[in-house]
């Protein structure tokens, strides 16, 4: 058997797309003592993450909670909450995550109508309106921002379409909540769900989620029971908001790592923190076209919080990021489906997004590339 | 708007039904620089943290991991992979928690016969026997350490009639891996899981699961897709122990918790664990009877992480507890379901199975009783 040694994982500077670097407040806050999942203090706490949260998505929704697990578990929340088998769903696939909504949708019975473009470009309104006017759907989900491409949806007018077939409207933040401007009541949409590891600055293993009352209207409408127990919103609401029935131990630590990651949100100011995110892509993104790299996606696209970078002919992709891990400490993304091979995804979220981070990784990427 | 506070949760001693306390290694290891989730360092330690869930386990089962969540999501984990609706399930309900097994399965479209007992009484081999003879089912699932009664359910000779019948059994080891007899290979069972907030030492947020070949062929034998992709056993497989293809983010801090927890089990070694855990229970139990306490379960049927005392006719359970909170800063646990205001719940697990604990609860009770 493995002679297993006390753990000492090295130092990396987390630059791919999430997890982002822990905030060292956030990674104080973890260390406080353990309560339990039913004392009225860690009870307050809750009450206070899901107030944070409603902030965070800029969203009066009642139904505003973390359900315990990643960002995936948020997703498969939200479509499970919904969707009874046979239900019509329209999905948004520009990329490797829309592809896993449609995925989700269909093993939950769902018949998905995929609305789809190259994994670069945004969906288009035209082909979604067409699609949704055909399908006349029970939801339409799409990504926010696309982590497996770096461009970020318009979100424009999608709410207003939606809603006029009397369908629901879902989407993906995971890459960009407290990165890219979320305004989940502004753009009328009926439910979101996020990830902790992403721009909040904290690990992963708690997934934000909101929804609206009418999801939950469709949600009661159900003639079968949600699939899922761990992931049933209303327990969850319940246990979160209402009368603290018992449902599931929720991890203190995480709560503890959510609260104060969500605390700083609302320290920064959204605003300011979008800003922050912005200021620093572009520091990236100009920095990335003076090496002389080419960004996959047209600058008015682009994920403030994600960058992808196509790989110069002749260069061996992988071999840059373990000399850019091993040799420097440095975490980049390679990149996914089609575009593996062909591009990095480099991230600047949350605490990770500072000039110093572009600073040193457009160095270490110069000295590799050759081209400092 | 709430004026947010940095947190500063006051010091408990956890003494109730999970979580247990933190061990300060454990602790320390959650505070090691994060990393990615295709980092090779982390995945060296999934594979070290799934070897020794095997010998935790006491079991060869190639599929042995965590799930990224609670032990409620390692319960939907294991029932999910392997129903299909019309499914037939006998399902031991001595407790509240077999109450869920049952409740989850039939949420998943399984026909569910139940095996019923008292509250505080084991499940007894006949009726059991009984009842998956009248069924022949596609699995049986029980809870070996039922946190909602203390009673410790024998397992002889259930692995070889379930087998009898073609079935599979599954075995809820929420409440007693690590702290009693678990031998998954011994008792030929088919399926387990557990949580990591109770005799292991570590905060909740990763469900340990383990499952047999022969359930893996009959999840394989499935006409449906597996309901939820994030919980889907076989891409966690090969994400944690196969090709490593990403599935999702987990929780670097929580895996290190883990690994760290599990290595501490090793280190004191299983059997010196178990006797450790049930040394500290006897401590508790005569202290109890001291104090002219009536214990709810025969002692050759305790659970010895979980206690379980009668309320004395004329004092106010919650009273109680919340006197042992706020003045103590110890917690335990309020009864559920029909023992609720019939019982308090006294945990020692993990870490917290210590006769210093079990001395300041009995000094701690003797007073608030007038019983010193």
């Amino acid at each position: 058997m493995t002679d297993f040694a006390e753990l000492n994982p090295p130092q990396r500077l987390l630059l791919g797309p999430g997890p982002s670097p822990v905030h060292p407040q956030v990674q104080r806050a973890m260390a406080a003592p353990s309560l339990g999942h039913l004392d009225p203090e860690l009870l307050r706490l809750l009450s206070e993450t899901s107030e944070l949260l409603r902030y965070a998505f800029q969203t009066k929704n009642e139904l505003t909670l973390a359900v315990s697990g990643t960002g995936m578990a948020g997703m498969e929340c939200v479509l499970g909450n919904l969707i009874e088998p046979g239900d019509r769903l329209v999905v948004g696939v520009a990329g490797f995550f829309g592809a896993r909504l449609a995925e989700l949708a269909e093993r939950m019975g769902a018949r998905v109508r995929r609305v789809e473009c190259e994994w670069g470009r945004d969906l288009g309104f035209d082909p979604l309106a067409a699609a949704i006017k055909e399908e006349t759907p029970k939801a339409v989900a799409i990504v926010h921002a696309e982590t497996s491409t770096g461009v970020l949806q318009p979100m424009d007018e999608i709410g207003e379409l939606v809603h006029r077939y009397d369908s629901l409207l879902i989407v993906d933040c995971v890459t960009s909540l407290g990165g890219a401007p979320v305004t989940i009541d502004a753009w009328d949409a009926d439910a979101a769900f996020s990830g902790s590891q992403k721009c909040l600055g904290c690990p992963s293993g708690l997934a934000p989620v909101t929804v609206s009352e009418r999801f939950r209207n469709a949600v009661k409408k159900r003639t079968t029971p949600v699939h899922s127990f761990y992931l049933d919103l209303e327990l969850l609401c319940r246990y979160w908001l209402g009368d603290h029935l018992y449902h599931h131990t929720i991890s203190a630590p995480l709560v503890y790592a959510l609260h104060e990651g969500l605390r700083l949100v609302k320290e920064e100011g959204l605003v300011d923190r979008w800003a922050r995110h912005r200021s620093n892509a572009e520091l990236l993104w100009n920095g990335l076209e003076r090496l002389g790299l080419e960004l996959h996606v047209p600058r008015v696209r682009r994920v403030p919080s994600l960058t992808t970078v196509r790989v110069p002919d002749g260069v061996d992709e992988a071999a840059v990021r373990v000399k850019l891990r091993d040799d420097y400490g440095i975490e980049i993304g390679a990149g996914l489906g089609p575009l593996k091979g062909k591009i990095w995804r480099i991230g600047l979220m949350g605490h990770g997004s500072q000039p110093a981070n572009v600073a040193l990784l457009l160095a270490a990427l110069g000295q590799i590339l050759g081209r400092d």
